[in-house]
This record gives C-alpha cells, structure tokens and sequence, in this order.
C-alpha cells in the first residue's frame, strides 16, 4: 500500500473509521474537489437540499450514531448552517463541518473572489465559527494536516461537541503520509488519581448511608458516553429513578424502579413530596436548562444532590474537580457494594404515578370527538403504536411537549425540545437519525431497509414549513420516516406565550399532504388526516402505515389553543386571561 | 401628543419614517411583544416561513426601497438568518436586522434559558454579528435607547449595510421620550473642504484633457447615493458608458452611448479594444469582485483611471482620501462645463455591439428546436416579454449570467449574481422587491396591487429547492411573481466548475409547477412548461402570464450541461476537457 494519501481521503478515512456512514452538505464551488473523496471512501453523500437542513441532519445522525458530518461552502454554505451547528453545541451532537475554502493563493493574494466581503478577509467564518465549536482547523499546511485533523477529531469526541475544519481547495489532493491512520483517535485514557480514589470514597459513604435516595438521570450522560455504566447502577440499585425530557429514552423505561420525567412543580404532589423529601439524588449528566428542567423547578436541591459532570462532582456545594463522570461512573459501578445500601422500609413507589397513571385507550374514547392533546398522548402510548427500536421525535412546540409526557417501550430513542428549540430542525434531523438507523440495522443483520426500522416524526404545521424541503431527501434516500403533522393552524407555542389571537401567530395554509408527490415521492404514498378519535384509531390501525417502508405522513387536525398539559397548559391559561382582560 | 412613546415604537415609527413599510420576519418567545408594535406603527408584518429567507426577503426589499428590516429571535432567529445579513453587508444592502432577547433580568442573572448555550452567556450571538454589520446595539437602558437606535439606523443609512439591535423583551414596552422623533435621521451633511476643492479640480482637468473618455458605472453607486449626479453626467458628456453586472438596470440604458456591460476578456475584440485604449475611464461605485469584474479583466487599467468610492479619490496610483462620491458626483455635476470636453473625431460607438448586436426573434428559430442558453436570453429580449416597470432577477447559476447579458428597456431594475452568490437568494429576494415595488406603485399610484408592477425571476431547480417555500409568502401576499424556472436537472454552475458527471451536481427531481397549489395558491394559478422555442414563444404570449397578477410559474426545460456564453461556456469547455482525459 501507498505510504502517502490525498489529504480529503485521509480526512473521510478518519471519520469512516469513526463510525461515520454518511455524509450530509451541499456542494459548491470551494468543495467540490472535496465531494469526489467522499465515495472513495466508502461514504454515502446525501446532498442536501440546503445547508442549514444539512447541518440539522447531521446534528439527527450524530445523536444517533455517536458522530456526523457535513460539508458545505465557504461563506454561505457554513453560515447558513451556523443556527444548526449552534443547537449542536447547545445539546451536545458531536458534528464534524468540514468547510471547502478558497485555495491557499486567493486567501494569500487577497484576491476578491465571490462568497467573500469583497475585502480579502478570508478569516472572518471561521472566526465566527469559533464561537460554536469546541476546536476548530484552517488546514494551511499539509505537512501538519494530519495531526490537525485528529486533534480536532478527538475534541469532538471529548467534549461531544461540533468542530470546524477549514480545506482549501488546493489541499485536497495534496499527499500526505498515511502513517498515523494506523493510530486510533481516541478518548484520553484516566488514570485513578488520589482525587478520584477519595471522591469514589465521599460518594460511596453518602450511598450507604442514604435513607431516601433516588437518582436522576439527565441526557449529557449520552455525552459524557456513561449511560451504560449509570444504567447498571440504576438497575442494581433499584433505586427509585427518574429522567429529564433530554434524557428520555436512554435507559429501559420499563425498569419498576424508573418513575418518569420528573416535572417539578408540574408534577403530582405525591412525586414533589417523594423527590424533596430524598436525602439523597445522584444526578448523573445534568442540562439544567430551563426547558429541560421545568423552568428550575425539578433541578434537586442542593442539600441533597451529588451531581456527576464532564470534569467534577458536586456535592452539595462543594465541587471536586478533575473527577470526570466519564471515569466515575465506571469505578463506581465497579465499587458500589449493593448489601451497604439501606432497604426501603417501604416500598417508594406506591403512590406514584409512571407505571399507575391510568392510560387512555380508545375503547374508552368518543370516536365522534374531535382529537385533543389531553387525550393524544397517552392514546398513541397504549396503541402501540410505537414499538422498540424506534426512534420518536417531537418538535419544539405541542408535538415536543407532547411526546415528552408520552410512555414509550425499552429501547426507544426519544428526541424532544431541550435547550436550543430552533424550530424547523426536527424534520431534517429526523431524516438523519433516520439514516443513522438504517446503518445500524444494515451492520447488525445486513439488511438494506428493513421495514422495522422507523423513525417516527410528530411535528406542527408552523416547524414543518420552516424545512419543509427536507421531504425530498427523505424520499431521495427512501428513509423510513413517519411524519404526524399536528396541523394547529400556526404557531400553538406561541400563541400560549404571547400574542393569543394575534396575526403573527398565524402560518399560510398548505396542503400537506401533497408534500410526497410534490418532492417527487411515488404518487401512491401513504398519507391520511384524522380530525376524530375514530378516525384516529383507524389511520393507527393501517398496515401500511405501520409497517410500510419509506416515507408516510398523517395530517392531524388540532384546535388552535389545544395545547398539552404541564407548562404550556400553564402558559396558554396565563395568556388567556391577559387576553380577556387587554 | 404624549410625550412619551413605547420604545417599540419608537424603533418602527423610525422604520416608518425612513421608507419602510413592511417587516419581514419570524415570530419567537422573545420577539413576540415586539411584534405587537408593529401595526401600531402602521406597518405590515410579513411574516416569512423562516429566518434566512425573511433575511433574503429584507434584502431584496431594501434594495428596492432603500431600507429593510427584519425581527427575529434571540440565538436560533438570528443565526438562521445570518448568512441573509452577510449577503446584504457584501452587497451593500440596508437591512435593519431587530433581535428580541430575554429580559435584562435573564441576561443579567444568567439564568439558563432555550436559545443559549446553557451556560448563561447572552452575548455571544451579538458578538458573530459584530462580522457582518456596521454599526449593533444591544438596548440595556432606556434613558439611552432612542439616542441608540438612531445611531445605528443612521450607519445603517450612510455606509449601506446592515445593523444589528438587540431588544431585551421587558424593554419593549417601557415608555421612553419622543422628542428625538422630531429630528430626522439623516446622512451627515458635508461641507467642502480645500482638499475636494482640489480634488474635484484635478479630476476635472483629467476630463477636460481627455481624448477617448469612457465611463465606467458600477453598482455601489446605488449604496452612494450617485446613481442620479453619475447618470446626470453620463447624459452631458455623452461619453461611452459601460457598466456592470451590479450596475445593471439602474441608469437608463436605452441611453445612445449606454454600450451594456464591460465583460473584459470575455467581450468582443473591437470593445476589449476600444476600452484599453481610453486615455480616461471614469469609475463609478467600483466593486471589483471577481464575479462582477470578469475575474478582474474588466478592472480599468491603473493608468487611465479615477476612481470614486464611499470616502476617496483614487487618481491613477494616488488615493485622495475624505472626498466621499457623494459629495464629489454632485459637485462634477454642478461644475462640469461641457463646452472644455474634446469632441470625439469619430463617433466612438461603431463596431460597438450594444446597439448593433442583432437579436434573435422566434420569427428565424425552428419552433421544434430545444430551448437553449445560446438563444434563449436574446430571444427573451427580443420578445417584449420584459417591460419598463418591471424588475428582473436571475439567480447564481446559469439563469444569473443569462439575464445579466440581457437587454432590458429604460427603469428595470436588474438583480444578478455580484459577489456573495449565495444560491437559494433569489427567490426571497423576489418577494422582497415585489414587496418594494408594491409599496411604491401603491404610493404613486394610490392603487393597492397593479398588474402594472411585476417582478420576474430566472431561476435554476438547485436554487429554487433551497428556500422553495418562500412561493407560500408571495402567495400569501398575494405577490405579482412571474417565477421562470430553468430545469436543468441538477446544479449546472457547479457542473461547469468541477463534477461534469458526478452524482453530488444532481438534485431530486420535484413536481416544480405543483407548488402554487402546495402552498396554498388558487388552484388555477398560471403554470406552463416549454421545451422548444415554439412552446417559449406560446407561452410568452399568454395574457395570463404577462398581465396578470398574483404567482405565475413557467418551467423551461434545458439540457444539464447547456451554459451561456462567456465565463461558464469557458469553465463547461474547460471541464468538459478534464473529464474526457479523466
């Protein structure tokens, strides 16, 4: 074998090594050199509709398949997809953009080539992109490229979060030595220091002697790669345990000691009571963002917690540093002596309500009325119509609120709104998770498509238009995704917060359901409305729909002001009475 | 009259005063009370699809009326809409960009709210904004606020670029003094000083020594506010006058000595000729990119030239700095004695191809003959098809350079490629001067929406996938678009560049002419297709189609490798070469 190899192929040969199936991105004229290394090596070029959808699926592959790239152009293709590459680093989707830039001569030159200020300042992106991404690379020199091509790899993987890679032009092709594609990148290996032995120790002192501990588990554990081991924990603790919205999904949720999301001051009196009078919450990958944690309500109090993070534990206020969750949560696992722990005098579950809440079904439902948010939810939950292995995703808005509430079987991946809620990024982002599945299905039984892959979609009229091309790619690359359209007739969310019946809130009217064939889908793709619980227990029912391939789509009909319970039930009811009164 | 005012509206009543009459834009959690000012403040609220497109829009709408505006959301809003503000600064574009941010209270407690990063900092995206606009204020108090805004709205004026003001959302309501109302905002006054005194006396000597003078007007001129003084002085000196593709549309170009673009290497040899040997070129609001300069072969030589720019002279190699054109244009107008300028031995014009070109009628084409680029944008000239009034855009890509080499009557305003050439503009941008042209026919005419008022769009299927849902706001508006999209079967500008048959130049293949009613137009919105000059010619002639009002969409079907003449024909040609020997 050759000992030197073309830069880009050096790159894609990276992040194929990594996991990487599929690239997402849009051409143009500063990376197209760039896209002919793509299928050699052996990666998928999806070619995007637009950057920004581009950079969301990514940011949909990468929470699925542990990393994802795009690549785009410099200057509009790489701000285009700043929004998405933002709500990466907000929620913590390791995402490489790879960014095709004018060649060494013109930046050099200063020549005043187009997708520039037409000022010779070629810096100016990349200094932007500085502010969301963990590392970033101007690749100059091709002698050092390789070495700057695995750091920035790396602190992807570290910090779970997206970099920046500069490539210009005229160093795609350049050979390289291929020697360190022998060396894997990797997260730094921990070593135990006398600071860790010590923290294990404090930690494992208040765990045995816990009288009421319970455990919450938050969505930055997919980050800090600790979910397996926190799992086990939770599992041989049989401590009662709760997630976060972020955190949905990663852990077997039909575990008899998993309660739920825990809600704060939205959640029942019984589970409020439970969760504060705990004299003890670990709480493992915190994203304490508002959204994610009932606006601060269901963050634990400091009293009580012990909180595991990238670098530290915290416990109480006392914070240990450079005792990474990463490591922790291992030795942990590995320490924790399970006869120490108290046993419950009595059972802690009693009177909660995850696993008692009574479940809708339509037996029970007037099929002649119209369908709601009270009732949606937990009638999906006990249609079965969602199965294991699938991946669920709510857009910010109702459909998010929605499915967060929403019980699921054991392994169900689950995206909802966390921190970032850019509306208009959980259809492409569904199309990416969509692909990542499919790739983890074909390496696991060698199968192209197989229809029990399926991505699940629920999203309102006001998100889907603002990506709504994304449906081409869908189509493109034959994905399985089920798109619920919950058509409220605008902005539901918004309306809730501000602006009831204001005229800003509302969105023009689409025939949604002619999306597949527009995009150029087969003419004979399913779709179907439902405005009944009748007719909603019919379409649930459908074949086709459950167990077809491809893309299908079901439009929803919603009022307007119907919005789930929790917050937004809260907002809306607040705004109703501003209104009543303005 | 109270004496205080909402600061709300004091921003819009600003807008207001300034020309704009409708803002573009996406509702957020932090814009919303905002928007409530809005009609308030007589205006009309757009309300875009999503961010990037109502930045496109407002772009457009600026250039047409000489000032736009756009609100957006905190983090997701304004990034989306980012890469729309980078275009307008490269382009010179007056676009207001209205951020609506959390409350000073969020900001200043760092409390972790959706749209940040989860770690309490509020400034980061104002930061990123700082790359791509004059002059941004974030309101933190509201003794200041009026004395703010009117800063930045009046750099926003005077350099012809962007701006940024951030609005804390408990901000919006405070009242604040309405005073500064009274004082109009205005382009600082200037006054002549010795050094222009001089200035305009050496460029006049050049000019009365003069014996082959061309002009040279390029599209800054409409960010200087000279267009007018430069027109004025083409018409008296009578001297040949070139422009540029930015300078298109916007001086009278049925004008005797008006001789249509300079293409440099890529004109005829008689105008190559003629230009190179004038012993003074006159350059008018010079923007040398490479995509408007013919990859800088038609930049003056230094020797013969003068340039005039925002704040200097530029005579030969020597820079006279702070004689800003808009004062010097005015003041050659006033003190240019026409009677000192040589007369021309010859009339200059001979040989010339402007007014002597012969254009193609569909008389002489063979009606069954495909629809190609060599014919097509004479014949489109030829056919009366485009009309004094109306504006005309062709987006980056094959349609770009088509119209750019279009003849077009007297007070057409012409939109195509310059230097930011980010492709999925256009189509926004057409609603936005359709938007423009509205409001100014309305208040010339006091009709509300005359068939009179047209804006046409070229466009290529690559671009029209990127923002395709733009067509739903020209709908809703009930927008006069004539949409004509030139189906090529993929991105032919790039085939050109690099990738003549490669997979990633391809895109999906849409039903285009199903949009009107996908997006919720009549059902018997105008819509044809042509494949041959004789369907072109048919379909040109349809009084649907040219007086009509509202969406009209035509599909014109090309090969996926036909460019037109000049630089992409040399790029196809050159590529067509590199993979044949591939």
């Amino acid at each position: 074998m050759s000992e030197t190899i073309p830069l880009a192929s050096y790159l894609f040969t990276r992040l194929r090594q990594l996991g990487i199936g599929s690239v997402h991105g849009v051409p143009g004229d500063f990376n197209l050199e760039l896209l002919d290394y793509i299928p050699l090596a052996s990666l998928l070029w999806v070619g995007s509709v637009n950057e920004l959808n581009a950079g969301y699926a990514a940011d949909g592959y990468a929470r699925i398949k542990g990393l994802g790239a795009l690549v785009t152009t410099f200057g509009v293709g790489e701000l285009s997809a700043i929004n998405a590459i933002a709500g990466a680093y907000a929620e913590r989707s390791p995402v490489v953009h790879i960014v095709g830039t004018p060649s060494r001569d013109t930046q050099e030159k200063r020549v005043r080539v187009h997708h520039t200020f037409n000022d010779g300042n070629f810096t100016r992106f990349a200094e932007m992109y500085e502010r969301v991404t963990v590392a970033q690379t101007c690749l100059d020199d091709a002698n050092c490229a390789a070495e700057e091509v695995d750091r920035v790899l790396r602190e992807c993987l570290v910090k779970s979060r997206p970099v920046y890679i500069g490539v210009p032009v005229d160093l795609v092709g350049v050979q390289i030595s291929r020697a360190r594609l022998e060396i894997s990148i990797k997260i730094p290996e921990t070593v135990e220091t006398p600071a860790t032995t010590e923290a294990i120790s404090q930690v494992l002192e208040r765990i045995y002697a816990a009288k009421n501990p319970v455990i919450l588990f938050d969505g930055e554990c997919r980050a800090l790669g600790i979910t397996k081991d926190v799992h086990s924990l939770i599992e041989s603790t049989e401590w009662p345990t709760w997630t976060t919205s972020y955190g949905r999904g990663l852990i077997d949720e039909s575990l008899p000691n998993f309660q739920g999301v825990y809600k704060g001051v939205f959640d029942d009196e019984a589970t409020q009571d439970f969760f504060s009078k705990a004299d003890l919450v670990l709480v493992f990958g915190p994203h304490f963002s508002t959204t994610n944690s009932y606006a601060s309500s269901a963050v634990p109090k400091t009293d009580a917690r012990i909180i595991f993070t990238d670098t530290s534990i915290e416990i109480g206020s006392t914070i240990l540093r450079d005792v990474p969750a990463r490591h922790v949560a291992s030795l942990l696992r590995e320490r924790l002596d399970v006869s120490k722990l108290t046993p419950y005098k009595t059972s802690p579950l009693e009177g909660l309500t995850w696993h008692s809440e009574p479940t809708h079904t339509f037996v029970k439902v007037d099929k002649n009325e119209a369908i709601t948010h009270a009732k949606l939810w937990t009638l999906i939950s006990g249609s079965n119509f969602i199965r294991p292995g699938d991946i669920v995703m709510g857009e910010t808005g109702t459909s998010g609120y929605g499915v967060r509430e929403m019980k699921t079987p054991a392994n169900v991946r689950i995206f909802t709104p966390v921190t970032w809620l850019s509306i208009g990024y959980m259809l492409p982002a569904a199309q990416g998770a969509a692909l990542a599945q499919r790739e983890l299905h074909s390496q696991a039984n060698g199968a192209a498509n197989s229809s029990e892959s399926r991505t699940i979609l629920f999203i309102g009229d006001g998100s889907l238009q603002m990506t709504v091309q994304e449906i081409s790619s869908i189509i493109r690359h034959n994905l399985n995704v089920i798109i619920i359209v919950l058509n409220n007739d605008g902005y539901t969310i918004e309306r809730a917060i501000h602006g009831l019946k204001e005229g800003y809130n509302d969105v023009a009217r689409w025939k949604y359901l002619d999306a597949p064939t527009f995009f150029g889908g087969a003419e004979d793709t399913y779709t179907a409305t439902a405005r009944t619980w009748g007719e909603l227990e019919r379409v649930l029912g459908v074949e086709r729909l459950l167990d077809g391939t491809g893309l299908r789509m079901v439009e929803l009909f919603l009022d307007k002001e119907d919005v789930p319970a929790g917050p937004l039930q809260m907002l809306m009811d607040r705004e109703r009475e501003r209104t009543m009164k303005g």
